[in-house]
Order: C-alpha cells, then sequence, then structure tokens
C-alpha cells in the first residue's frame, strides 16, 4: 500500500515548526508495512488544500492528514475533505458529549465554534481522541482510504499507537510489516564505503542495503519485509555477515548510536577510563562525550589548551617543545603525543587523546589549515600519533577530526 | 511568489530524519518575502521525483530542492529535472577541479562516482557550495525558477545565505524588498520578552515585531518593506529605540550573531582575555567560544574537570572543599568561585568562568537536576556567583547554563 502524508498547517510552511509529526507518523507506517511515497504540507487555506487532496489520491492509496481538525475558522480539513467528496458533515454523539462535559465542568461558555471539533465526514469511522477534543476520521472512498488526525503530536501520537492503529489494521487487512537494521560506520567516508559495497548494493534487492551520511560517520539501512521478526533478523543477519566481510573493520555499532555512546559502552564495560587534552577542536570531544548521560563514570574530564602557555600551565609542556627556532611546534606529532600521554597521567585515566591541528579558517606556524594531529595514549602501550589531512570548514576540520580519533579508542578497545 | 520546497531522501520518508531543511528554507524564503505554499518529500525515486517536479511546476514558480545531488547512485535530483527538462548534463570546471583536488591532496584514490556532484543541467547557473563537493544549480525555464542545493544542512545553508540568495535576488527581481533586522537577546526567556514588548507587538502593523526563539537566546525580528535601505532602517531604528526602553538590558546585538561571539567581540576590543573551568557543561562553553574562528585571541583555554580527582588534579582544589561530612561538594557556590578564580590564575586569563551544576536525568549530591554555579572571577572584583534554576533536558540544562554565564560575562563588558 502507498501513502502520503498531508500536514495542514500555516505555521509549518512560516518555518514556525518543524514536521516532527510527519517523521513519527512516517516511522509508524513503516512498522504497519506500508510505504510512505510522499509527505506535503500545505496552508490553512482550503483551495490549495483540495489540491493536495487531488494529488494525494492520484497517487495513494492512504491519505493520512494530520492538523486542521479544531476550533477555529482555521481549521479546515473535514470541511474540505467532505466538500471533494461530496459528503456532509454530522456531529458525533459521544464526542459533542465530551466537549459539552468539559466546558460544563469548567464552568465556561462554550463557544460555538467547538463544535466543529465533533465533526464526523458522513460515511466515516470514528477515531477516538483520548487527549483531546477534536475526533479523528477514517474512511474509504472508491479504493483511497482516509485517515484524519489532529495535529497536536500529544493527540495525534495515543492515536496512532490507539484508535487509529485500530482503523488501519482493518484497512490493511495482511500486510507484511518492514524490519530494518541500521549499521553505523567510522573511519570511511560515505562514497568509499558504497564503492566497496557496490557489489552487494546492486547486486541483491532483498535485504535492500541503502546508505545515507552524517558528518563524520556513515550509516547503511539494510531492510526487509518479512512475516515475523525472527524470519526478517535471519535474513538481515545474512547480509550483514557479507557487509562484515567486506568492511567490517569499519563498523562499530549494529543501531542508531554515535561513536561516542559506543566508545563509552566500550568503555564501561571494559572497566577503563578516558581524559583528553584538545587544541584545535576547543573541546568538541569533551561535549560529545559528556553529552551522553552517566559517562562521567568513564570520562574524567580533560584540557582545552587553546594557547601555548595553557599547554605549558596545565599539562607542563616545555615552551621549548613549542615556540622558538627548531622546536616542533604546537602542531607537531611530538606535542600531540605529549598531550595525550600528560593528560592521560594528571588525571589517572586509562586512555589520553589529544587533538592539535590546524582548524582555520587561517593556517597557523606556517602548516596549512586542515593538518591535525591525533594522538592516543595507553598505559603500558606506545603511543599512536595519526597525521589527519582533513578538508571543509572550520566546523567540520573540527568534527572530523574528533571522530577519526574517536575511531582509534574504539579500534583499540574493540 | 509562489514556492513549493521539495526535500528529497528516503531516510525522510521512513522517519529516520525529521525535515528540518524544509523549516530552515521556510523561514529563509519569508524573510526574501516569497511565499511558500506547500512543501513535498520524496524518496530517491527517479520516477516519483519526476512526478513530485510535475505537480510541483503546476503550482509554483519557484521549485527549491534539497537533497539527492551527492556522489551516489541514489542521488538522483539533476538526473531526473535535466531529463523532465530535455536537457543535458555538464560538468562544472572548478567544481570538478576542487573534487579532483581533494581526491590528490589526501591521496586517496577518486571514485569515479564523485564526478557526478560537478554535475550542472545544461543552462543553470552555479550555486557555490563553500563546505562541500556537490555544486548547486539555479535554472529559469519556461518561467518557472529551479533552485537545487545539497541535503546536509551544513552544505545547503551556507548557501541559503550567500550564493543561493545572490541567485534568488536576481530571480525576485523586481519585488519591493523586505528589510529585516534581529535583535538578539539574552537572559531572559521568550515569553518573558514577549510580554514586556506586547503593547509594541500587537500596537504597530509596520515595521512588524516577531520574536522567535532559539535555545538559550531569543530572536526578534523587526521588518518592513521599503524602496530603499535607508527609508527602511530608518523606520526600523525607530521601532528598535521604543524595544530598548522596554528591554534594553538584555539586548546583546542588533544583527545576528550568537552570544559568545559578541562576548568574544568585546574582549577583543577591550583587549582582554577569558579561561574556562566547566563541569556540568562538559567543555560546551569552549566548544561554543572555540567555534569562532579567531578567538584563540582572546580565549586562552580551560578545564573540563567532570571528575572531583580532575577539579582536584587541574586546579588544585582541596579534596576536602569536594567530598565529605560538612563539605560544601562540588554542586557549590563556593566551589564554582574557586573554578572560576583558579582557572583564571592558571591561566593569566582577565576573566574566569565556571559552572558546576547537575546537568541530569539523574540527581548528584542529593543535588536536583537543574541547580546549577555559574561563577565569574575578574582581576581586581569581587568574584560573583549566579545560583540558576534551570528546566529542560540534559542538553537544555547544558545551554542555558553556558548562556547565562556568557550572559553575565556580556554585563561585565558592555
Amino acid at each position: 500500500m502507498k501513502a502520503e502524508i498531508i500536514a495542514i498547517g500555516t505555521e509549518l510552511l512560516l518555518g514556525q515548526i518543524v514536521n516532527t509529526n510527519a517523521q513519527y507518523i512516517s516511522q509508524k507506517l513503516a512498522q504497519y508495512g506500508v510505504d510512505v511515497y510522499f509527505q506535503t504540507v500545505v496552508g490553512d487555506n482550503a483551495s490549495r488544500l483540495r489540491q493536495a487532496i487531488e494529488v494525494g489520491r492520484s497517487r495513494a492509496d492512504l491519505l493520512l492528514f494530520t492538523g486542521g481538525l479544531g476550533p477555529t475558522q482555521d481549521d479546515l480539513t473535514k470541511d474540505v475533505l467532505a466538500d471533494y467528496l461530496g459528503r456532509k458533515l454530522i456531529l458525533h454523539g459521544p464526542s459533542m458529549a465530551k466537549i459539552e462535559e468539559l466546558f460544563s465542568s469548567r464552568g465556561v461558555h462554550m463557544v460555538e465554534s467547538n463544535r466543529r471539533q465533533a465533526n464526523m465526514i458522513e460515511g466515516s469511522t470514528a477515531i477516538i481522541n483520548e487527549a483531546g477534543l477534536a475526533v479523528g476520521n477514517g474512511l474509504t472512498v472508491d479504493g483511497t482510504h482516509y485517515l484524519l488526525l489532529p495535529g497536536p503530536p500529544k493527540e495525534m501520537k495515543p492515536m496512532m499507537e490507539g484508535s487509529a492503529a485500530e482503523w488501519l489494521q482493518q484497512v490493511l487487512g495482511n500486510m507484511k510489516p518492514l524490519y530494518s537494521r541500521l549499521l553505523k560506520f567510522a573511519g570511511i567516508g560515505e562514497s568509499n564505503l558504497e564503492a566497496q559495497l557496490i557489489s552487494l548494493i546492486d547486486g541483491q534487492s532483498d535485504p535492500t542495503i541503502a546508505p545515507y551520511a552524517s558528518e563524520g560517520e556513515v550509516t547503511i539501512r539494510v531492510s526487509t519485509k518479512a512475516e515475523t521478526s525472527i524470519e526478517a533478523e535471519s535474513r538481515i543477519d545474512a547480509t550483514v555477515e557479507r557487509i562484515k566481510v567486506l568492511v567490517g573493520d569499519y563498523l562499530y555499532a549494529q543501531e542508531d548510536i554515535t561513536l561516542e555512546e559506543q566508545v563509552i559502552r566500550l568503555l564501561r564495560t571494559s572497566r577503563r577510563t578516558l581524559a583528553s587534552a584538545e587544541s584545535c577542536s576547543g573541546g568538541l570531544l569533551a561535549e560529545l562525550i559528556t553529552s551522553i548521560p552517566g559517562s562521567s563514570g568513564e570520562y574524567k574530564g580533560g584540557v582545552v589548551t587553546y594557547t601555548n602557555e595553557m599547554k605549558h600551565a596545565l599539562l607542563g609542556i616545555p615552551i621549548s617543545q613549542l615556540e622558538g627556532a627548531g622546536a616542533p611546534g604546537a602542531v607537531s606529532e611530538s606535542t600531540a603525543a605529549l598531550m595525550a600521554e600528560r593528560v592521560m597521567d594528571l588525571s589517572g585515566a586509562d586512555f589520553g587523546v589529544s587533538l592539535t591541528g590546524v582548524a582555520g579558517p587561517a593556517e597557523s606556524e606556517g602548516k596549512p589549515v586542515g593538518l591535525v594531529y591525533a594522538a592516543l595514549a595507553q598505559r603500558g602501550k606506545a603511543t599512536e600519533v595519526y597525521c589527519l589531512n582533513l578538508r571543509g570548514s572550520r566546523e567540520i576540520i573540527r568534527l572530523r577530526a574528533v571522530k577519526a580519533i574517536l575511531y582509534r579508542l574504539w579500534l583499540a578497545l574493540r
């Protein structure tokens, strides 16, 4: 079954709010095995809403509306759809009783427009709204299914889980749900990963393998439709095994977690701790790690030594290492190693990581933008230093540098 | 002019990501005086993308695409639109040179598909992408304008502010332009600010005064349509003066800069420097400040003392201050003051700021989530400590704490 989600609200078109409803409903429909082919947003305008209904009907079997069921003159969804279908609006008795009861219990005069929330398109099923006053509608006309839900997420979501799900179940009959697994990769770019997997991606249609990138990490989605989750999982497992043979060294998780979350988990299970010394990344590594609740058990803290004097004052790195003729300088392999080792020793952590480089936009010490030294120190082992040549804006260079050293830490921990 | 935003990406239809691009682009187009009538999301599928183009063309003058410009086989936007318009794809020389240079500088073999990112629809204007490899396209065919931008927000947003804005300006031509000034506030919440300005907001229709919130800061846009910028500026100036009378103590800038950017500017002009000691905010303050290019002149660095041992090891705060019966504890007024003073002294900076508190989700030292002590130390003056009771998620509490101490620093500097 092909579905289109139509969100109604001028505030969406003005960018005042983001369309999280479309995301939520898309996720739910995917779980129910319905393919969402389009999402549309239209304002509180009758003729344009009618246009959206016409377009939707021409390309989908299920139109799921969210928004425009409230009491105001702007709330037009039921009126426009009823008119489009040539049907009348009738009052839903139980919903009207609920509205009247609410107002009388509050001792407030009911503005007449509130009745609109109890409207039903003739011939539709009432989709009960436990969390609000606007009743939902579900109906099928000429083979097209229409499901009307309110816009406020706190009303719409319980309906998608309950009353609307029941109606959908009847309409969908015996459809197979879609099962997906996310694979998360680091240490490899999207196009390189795809090139290594191209034979798999092109060669098999079930499960499907679809890559997409977020900065510093790459995600692949493996999906299949199946009768049961056991059947789906076994098919997905087989595909993941084939992927692992090709690019297993970059696969850090089989669920939607960040690289830093995975690193914190591995530190936790191995009862080890981390400290950081950052220069060019300016605290970004610390910030990403400490954004994970409970990371204080594994992350002891760190320093942001943005100037040479701070590298000396906080980490005890000799000024002669950093400045003067013949000195390696702040952006150097040996300074990176010293930073990682000193912060490890100062903090008593098991691992020390460091980043020192040129995030740009201007070069520094005569060294080019994007040159970053990343070091990983660990107790009882030689310190490893990586020389990175990164591209992109200042922000992207900083993020890629952080992900690069986290990837090395993941390799050491896995 | 009527616009439709078409976002391309199967991950949107599966609900894996939320369509924040549509929100951002809608806001921008509203500023440029363009009415967005529809937003559409379509998957990485040639025939359905073609359908979306056909529908969009029938109901809008400007189709703004985001997504599908990358290197993979899933990235179809240019191919499908070129085919729809009966035009060829040609390579954009400078973009191709940039791609080749990137790969050769990294010493990495370039996968052939990367060339796709330099594609242009014949007859289109190149919309330069400073933050990524995929070049944008702008073209007008039979009275319909097509603007193609990449999907990653880090690439798309700078283009909407820069190269794409220039192209739009030409296309929009003789519209009476909308002039806007952004007023940025800190230290006050959106609803409180709006309440204090309600007489102005409701009482005048030109210039319009529109508040909108971003976390930790509040922005007000003052807008008017005018023939000339001089005419617009003088009208906006008069409105700003009326706003200043009511809420001038919170107005930190009359342009779209962050609070941390304004603080760095004021440090620069007064030739003073800053260092930071963070606990609950985990490096977020350092990260925000160092994300500003050139901030190393004013920001010396800082520490992220996420554990008591780090507060002792790096800042020399006595363990007896932090732990044991009767000790003030890590989350206390006196610890906040010590952190700010010690980091100021260690670094030789003119100001030291600190944050120590409970970001959640669990309480700490028996102290509630949201309790944060923020301290501001400055040479020759008494250290000020602020007790904050913040609400929201862990992430929001951290951000609000950082903005709160930056606001106090701004007050000290202005």
